[in-house]
C-alpha cells in the first residue's frame, strides 16, 4: 500500500494513477528526482523534456521545460513540499520557490495543482500512486480533459522502459 | 539571528517585522501554536479571534475566525509548510489543509501570502522576525495598506503581555 496519510484525496476533486510497475520503488525514486533521468521519460513522446531543474528540499524548486514538435517551448514550475526518499514525493504549483505563492494564472486553461507521487514495494516491484489534487472539480474535469491518465500513463511508461535499460545496464 | 534559510526573502515583493521581544523562543512558539494562546492575541484588539484549529504538522490546517467589534465574522485558512519548535514555523494561504491549492479568490482585495515567523534566543528574550511573502509587488502594496506592520506589531504586543502574564504565572 503506498502512504496518502495525511492527504485529503477526494475523488470530485482529484485524479488517481495507480499501477504496478515491474522496477524497485529506489530506482523511480531516481526517476523522479534526478534531473539525468527526467529529462528522458517525463514528457509523453512526441513532445521532450531538454531541461529541468531539481533543488530535492521542501522548499526547493521544481522546474521542467517541455517541447512540443515544432519547438514550442512551455516551462512549468513548482515547489518541493514533502521529499521522504523512495515513498513519497509531493510538490505543488501553487506555490513557487521557497514557498512563495506562484503569480497568479493569466489564462483560462492554466489552474494550479498538486502532485503526490506515492511509492511502496510490492512484489519486486512497486506499487505506484500518482495523484493530481485541485482547487475545485472544474479544474479537475479540465486537467481529466487534457489527458492526465493517457498523459501520466505513457510518462509511467516511458520512466519503466528508461529504468529496466538503467537496472540492466547496472546488472 | 532568526533562521531564514532555504527561502528567498525579496524586499519588492516581501513585508518584514523584526523585533526583540522580552518572553522566551519557547513561549513565542506556544502562543504561536497553541488555541488557548492564539485566540488570545492572534488579532489586533478591538477585534478578536473567538476560534481557531491548528493541526500542527506540515500538511495540516490552520484556521482562524476573526470577528469584528460590529460581529461580522471572517475565516481565513492555511496550510501548514514547515514546523520546527522554538525556531521556525511556515504556512501558506495559497494552500489548503493537505497540500491543496486553494480556492480561486473572488476579490481583488484578497490575495494569498507565506507567512513566516522566525525565532531565535537572544539577551534571555526572542529575536522575532515575521516576514509575509507575495506573489508579486502589488500585493505587497495591498498588505502594506491595509496596515501590515502596524497589524503585526500591534498583534505581537499582545502576544508579548499574554505570554509574560502566563511566564509570571508558571514562575
Amino acid at each position: 500500500m503506498t502512504d496518502l496519510e495525511g492527504l485529503a484525496i477526494d475523488n470530485r476533486l482529484d485524479l488517481v494513477l495507480e499501477r504496478w510497475v515491474d522496477v524497485p520503488p529506489e530506482l523511480v525514486w531516481a526517476a523522479w528526482t534526478e534531473p539525468r533521468h527526467l529529462t528522458r521519460w517525463f514528457t509523453p513522446a512526441p513532445y521532450t523534456t531538454p531541461e529541468c531543474q531539481v533543488d530535492l528540499r521542501p522548499g526547493g524548486r521544481f522546474r521542467v521545460v517541455m517541447r512540443s514538435p515544432d519547438g514550442q517551448e512551455t516551462a512549468t514550475e513548482g515547489c518541493y513540499l514533502e521529499v521522504t526518499p523512495a515513498r513519497r514525493l509531493i510538490w505543488t504549483g501553487a506555490l513557487g520557490p521557497g514557498y512563495r505563492p506562484a503569480p497568479a494564472l493569466e489564462s483560462e486553461t492554466d489552474f494550479p495543482f498538486t502532485a503526490v507521487i506515492a511509492l511502496a514495494p510490492q512484489g519486486g516491484g512497486t506499487s505506484y500512486t500518482a495523484v493530481a489534487m485541485h482547487r475545485d472539480p472544474d479544474d479537475r474535469a479540465k486537467h481529466e480533459a487534457m489527458g492526465f491518465h493517457d498523459g501520466w500513463g505513457k510518462a509511467l511508461d516511458q520512466l519503466v522502459a528508461l529504468m529496466r535499460g538503467a537496472s540492466a545496464g547496472q546488472g
